[in-house]
């Protein structure tokens, strides 16, 4: 099949030097990658510069990217020619807008002026004790894929940190329905190291753990395989 | 001689997920260390752990460190122990403090409240359109090198992006009085590229400009052995 699979973690840019991101390594999108390209599939990894990356191969095309910005456009154009999407990016949810001072904050009266202005020098000074960063929420790209491709079987990710796992679960029973997804991979960032990585794969009726980054590439093989048929 | 080399560039964690960060790769430092061994000189390099790192070698120790908090305690410890320190890490300027919808902001009658909050979730919810992020200055670890070790020969770097010449090196001339600094290696971001890098070696009485990361490191290690003698 044609799988397109994004994987590490976008970087939304404050200034030209600064930026904000997340842990994401890529470690996981890379075994997902080679395990799906062992077994024959084509894929498209939609990654970024510093992530890790799979051995070349024929059937692997790779695309780089580096904020939310540029992967709602890569993947509105490449989602429509996918049989599936395992979107494991950690995409950010709010991006930078402006960074000031934090005298000139306290001298506005309505701090929403702020969401309109830009930053000006392409290093912002570093003169003022405290600065003050407004960011504004990213479109939810998981939320578009169904409407660029009716046809694709979605499978996402939801992570989230030091939760209950009945919690964990209800969360990603809500994105499952919210973005009609196939599948939504739920797993919680403290039960993550280089060794492990707990993950519960949930889907409309039923619920399976795996615990290591080759045991989530392997369950989303055989998965992936059962949409063939 | 004993060289500690610092390099790649810190990261100040947001919540457990999310941090700032720079778009330094430990490219240069990598280079400049490897220069250094070569010529027989024993290394110590701080660097991070997504950072490029030398091949290992008998005459070089690798310490990692996330964040600006840690380097500080890092070198506090360690630039005692050497004579000369090249600081190539780009360290960040602000550490985040707190960060909160805007609603909550706007309704604060004195934002220095929000200096001493912390937040206390561990990844920090996504529901808000807007986020404001308050963040305060980091110690300069510069500044205070030759507090720990008045006799340490010490290599500092500016970068500043797409300003003229003469100003970045009246600036990089500042950070070489101001930190009592023997060399400020000054270089411009937009005259850096993979197989480029302009910097100008400004020290007391004279500047002298190169154009690759190999020539920094050979001119770096030739103004080295000449402590020396």
């Amino acid at each position: 099949m044609k799988i397109l699979v994004t994987s590490g973690g976008t970087s939304e840019a404050i200034d030209s030097v600064r930026a904000i991101t997340n842990h994401s390594t890529g470690r996981l999108g890379k075994i997902i990658t080679e395990t799906l390209l062992a077994a024959g599939h084509e894929v498209c990894l939609i990654t970024t510069k510093r992530s890790l990356k799979p051995e070349s191969h024929p059937n692997l095309s790779i695309r780089e990217i580096t904020n939310t910005h540029e992967l709602l456009l890569e993947m509105q154009e490449r989602v429509k020619d996918y049989q599936v999407l395992i979107h494991s990016m950690a995409v950010s949810d709010y991006t930078p807008v402006y960074m000031t001072g934090l005298e000139e904050v306290q001298a506005s009266s309505n701090l929403e002026e702020f969401l309109s202005k830009q930053n000006h020098q392409t290093k912002i000074s570093s003169t003022d004790e405290v600065q003050v960063l407004f960011l504004k929420k990213t479109p939810k790209i998981i939320s578009l894929v169904k409407e660029w491709n009716p046809a694709i079987h979605l499978i996402g990710f939801k992570l989230l940190v030091d939760v209950n796992e009945d919690h964990l679960v209800d969360i990603a029973r809500k994105s499952l329905i919210k973005n009609q997804a196939d599948l939504i991979i739920a797993n919680d960032l403290t039960q993550i190291s280089a060794n492990q990585h707990r993950a519960i794969f949930v889907e409309k009726d039923h619920l399976q753990t795996v615990h290591t980054k080759e045991e989530i590439a392997e369950l989303l093989l055989e998965k992936i395989q059962s949409y063939h048929s």
